[in-house]
């Protein structure tokens, strides 16, 4: 059987009757749900020459080994947020099945071909995302502050793998796993409106965004609301206010892919006859240019003093999280291109908002891209996301034309 | 004893010392405190010819018998919120108490006058102001409403004023208490910055501002952080914060004495990696001016409806509470000037914010008018509320002498 794109659109329905409720997708990592996720998606390589084994960090690879051990790997993830939708992780982990089981048939390749679900993605239950890859490429570093992690029921992070088998201690040991790699693919639906905007089904990710993470506290003094003339008051709304709308002229000021987002607004006491004496205000900012998201940074940082000044205010800003552009492969950017306008006559390439298991693997040095599927009006992590079945199967074709691809540089090189 | 006003400001630290903390005053309406500091109040005024009664509202009432049944009312309420100052509310208490000493050693006077001891102003354990004043001017008519509601701790308004012998059924024939009155005073610290910003001790009060207090609810579109262009986001809290910054120039434009406060946004989803989808803003807008308060209204919808379309959201207003301004009588405001001009060589005429018992028996057609002593940084409902003793005496001075003209005024009538 050769390539049968429309079977992973059938699989994909399969997954969600299984696996999901009215209320969308439940495969939240570290739970029995996700569990029979894995133990399905075992079903799906079945009685082909691909081995399966899990790693020290929970991560289910599928091996297609080949006459040599360097390895092209494939990745995704079955884990969804709760009341997550039917595509987000698991279109990339069956479309690597459908690529493994047309190679599988094939015979043995030259090189080897690995397929893997990586663990925790989402970081829905315990708010660590990245966790199964960031072990696999060495970068995971909060082992003590994860020891202390508690779900909503006061379950402990070690607790809750090691019912999944997983000892926190030797998760890093999953970094042997990387060693023979040489190149690292992931599909992935795109999350938000761009293709959808330009009528495009497929794009080429030239890396994910650095993040810049603040939370800004502007404080003032609370005063009656009926007492209190205008003009001698010091509200710590304004200060927020100013701020949100700024964040707009300073993105399109450094310029096209930038952007900044205040995500939240605590005003403290927050009652309708007093003056707001605490806003605190969240920020996040997005670029793919390192220098970029340092002046998107600096800019905000310089409005807020300004704003606190004019309106006679404390700010202080402290930094929540961060991390730096991660670029991808620039020749492997080049392959996705070519395989993209070969199954669907256009292409675009643009940057990734969201983090994904592929900035993890491509921090550890292996050569990495991803591809992104059209998303319908941009939603994810909600059960209305949706893509187009011909948008999936098209997607699975160019992951496939990339593979192929990048296994005949490989053996040419 | 002529009028010592320097034992106002004793009874006031005595009082302090008996029903206070180390957070601040904890005079709340119906609680124990409450009920001792009103024991407490009865003797200050034991030994002279003043009759004690309490209405059917909880009001306590102390009547020094005229010639005439035609009465002077002074008030006040010894009632505080939780951790509240030394001088809200009882300072016009004590302050009648030192008045009504010195007419009653005057022998029996030509007109009878009466200091009250309004039940529950501030409302602080039932979120319902104003209780007594407003059954005694008939204008309570939310007892179906005042029936349901509960304290923190789960008793109910009707349990816990039974408690102190009142019956909500009959709180309203508390309103023949006010047959006979023909004027009302009542002195206040100003819980405001105005006369300190001035440098004067003492202001006289036009009369209450009216209110007009709304919801406003912005509706956008919830969107990834990450992956969603500037452009096109429906952002919640752009509305908000639009608004948020143009009530100020709409207070300007409306004219001195306009107060706009937006006293909190509460921000849906509020978190980091989200547009915020919803924004529920607090409005509250206040003017004298029963027409200037409706252009505040008017300008600020119409500043919304633009906000909404420039921004590409739905704004929907919901009016959570409003009241008319309520003019004080013009002759007593001449009068309570004269007053002050005597005592402090300088006056000022300004209106107040915040609502007081005045409000509701000027609404039942009583002449009446109030006295504003100067409050330190503003402050009230803190502990950090502060007069100085100066001010406090000068205070007690300038109704002594109010209250002298407005009966001589009446028997020359």
């Amino acid at each position: 059987m050769p390539l049968t794109p429309s079977r992973t659109v059938e699989e994909l329905r399969e997954l969600r009757e299984l696996t999901g409720n009215d209320d969308g997708a439940q495969r939240v990592a570290w739970t029995d749900t996700w569990a029979k996720a894995k133990k399905w998606l075992s079903g799906k390589l079945a009685g082909t020459e691909v081995e399966e084994e899990t790693d020290e960090a929970g991560n289910q690879w599928f091996t297609l080994r080949g006459a040599s051990d360097r390895a092209l790997l494939i990745g995704g993830h079955i884990d969804s947020v709760p009341n997550g939708g039917w595509l987000d992780g698991c279109l990339n982990v069956l479309a690597g099945v459908e690529v493994l089981r047309r190679l599988a048939e094939e015979g043995e390749p030259p090189l080897t071909v690995r397929l893997v679900n990586w663990a925790d993605e989402e970081g829905a239950r315990f708010g660590r995302s990245l966790f199964g890859s960031s072990a696999a490429a060495g970068s995971m570093s909060d082992q003590d502050e994860l020891r202390l992690r508690k779900d909503a029921d006061g379950v402990t992070l070690p607790d809750a793998i090691a019912a999944h088998g997983v000892d926190l201690d030797r998760a890093l040991d999953a970094r042997k796993q990387l060693e023979n790699a040489f190149a690292y693919l992931e599909l992935h639906i795109e999350q938000g409106p761009v293709l959808e905007s330009m009528d495009l089904p497929l794009g080429v990710v030239l890396g994910t965004f650095g993040v810049e993470r603040h939370l800004i506290t502007w404080r003032g003094q609370a005063a009656h609301a009926g007492s209190t003339p205008m003009d001698t008051r010091r509200d710590a709304l304004a200060g927020a206010a100013k701020l949100a709308l700024e964040i707009r002229p300073i993105a399109a000021q450094v310029g096209a892919g930038a952007v900044c987002t205040s995500g939240g607004v605590v005003t403290k006491p927050g009652i309708v006859t007093s003056v707001v004496e605490t806003a605190e205000q969240l920020l996040d900012q997005r670029h793919l240019d390192a220098g970029s998201l340092a002046e998107l940074l600096r800019l905000a940082k310089g409005a807020s003093e300004r704003f606190a000044q004019e309106e006679d205010l404390e700010v202080e800003w402290a930094r929540i999280w961060s991390i730096e552009p991660i670029l991808f492969d620039a020749e492997l950017i080049d392959l996705a291109d070519e395989s993209i306008h070969e199954v669907a006559s256009t292409s675009h390439r643009l940057p990734s908002g969201p983090l994904h298991d592929a900035a993890e693997v491509a921090r550890a040095g292996i050569p990495t891209v991803m591809l992104f599927v059209q998303s319908l009006r941009g939603l994810s992590h909600t059960k209305l996301e949706d893509t187009k079945p011909e948008h999936l199967e098209l997607a699975v074709q160019a992951l496939d034309r990339l593979a192929q691809k990048v296994l005949e540089r490989e053996r040419s090189a």
